[in-house]
């Protein structure tokens, strides 16, 4: 669509907007229409939102999750676990675990996944500062706690081997791939099946 | 869902982005996540564009549409027909009129349409200034490009009837309804084919 403005103002917001991801210049267009009918105070409000947020976030000198502080608030807690660390792809993915409540441990962010068709390799992620957070002890167990996926199944073998060498005492798990909770055995494809039967638990009441 | 933030910051901006149109919590976590991992510098475009649109984009005194100056580019142009206004519901119909490049008129933009059960009586659209702009002589015809609603018909009768009081002289039109270009008959509802057949033209090589 080669749509033509009336206004550079216009023109500007609808070009910045449309690149937040899934946004197009159409999407975009409707954002900057429904900033320009509302009171200017929640455009600014919104603007203000964004610079103070990207301005105030920095990342957590250990875990690499966002925080407002040099080490964030989990890492810093009492109340967690400092044992158990728990490996994920992003600070997504740090959310998502918190939202289940039913971890107690601290995190490690990789910031990605191993991936040489994007041309990721270990050194762009936080493998390295994972390894030396291990190996200085006090860790018990690593859980790999990242998706089902090609690049995910390549990282968490990287990350296990290097672990091996040099924190050889630590447990490192990997968590569960199954039929998920609510579906239909019909539904489930073959390769979570197969996943599912592989890694069977004992039956417990 | 009650997603727990490790950052105010973060949880902020998220709150700020849900308030554009079509956009959840998720979508605008998804938003903010993705100006974090970005350049310091792109997030600051992106809130500087926004602000910068809503302080400086202003009201045509003409026609209402945004625009920069007092008056309107397209008010203010020596080669639009000042003889013709196109009467639309929004500052985005002017866009979807000029994107079509075949009107050389000037616009005048409502604001919205008369719409009792959302509250909206003709005092909060601009129809007394169109009235006002029409009876003020100059202008030879008055074009209806509203969309298919009743909200469109109800204030399309009511414009017609003004001007009818205040400016005998002027022709009114409207746009019109009918089968959309490139689709099959078959596929046209009846109310838009009745309006089709009513609304008949001769046919011209």
């Amino acid at each position: 669509m080669d749509q033509e403005f009336s206004s550079v103002l216009l023109e500007n917001a609808v070009t910045a907007l449309s690149r937040l991801p899934g946004v197009g210049r159409k999407t975009a267009l409707r954002f900057a229409l429904h900033l320009l009918r509302r009171d200017q105070s929640e455009a600014i409000a919104i603007a203000d939102a964004i610079a103070d947020m990207r301005r105030g976030i920095k990342y957590c000198s250990v875990c690499h999750n966002i925080s407002e502080t040099e080490v964030c608030p989990i890492c810093a807690s009492p109340r967690r676990h400092k044992d158990t660390v728990c490996v994920v792809e992003s600070v997504r993915d740090v959310m998502i675990v918190e939202n289940t409540r039913q971890y107690s441990g601290l995190y490690h962010v990789l910031g990605g996944l191993i991936s040489p068709i994007d041309g990721i390799g270990p050194d762009m992620l936080q493998i390295d500062s994972l390894v030396r957070r291990v190996a200085a002890g006090g860790v018990h167990e690593v859980i790999l706690a990242t998706g089902a996926t090609v690049e995910a199944d390549t990282t968490n073998f990287y990350i296990y081997r290097l672990l091996q060498r040099n924190a050889p005492d630590v447990k490192v798990t990997q968590i569960a791939r199954g039929v998920s909770v609510g579906n239909e055995l019909e539904y489930t494809d073959e390769a979570t099946l197969a996943r599912s039967l592989a890694g069977r638990i004992p039956f417990e009441l």
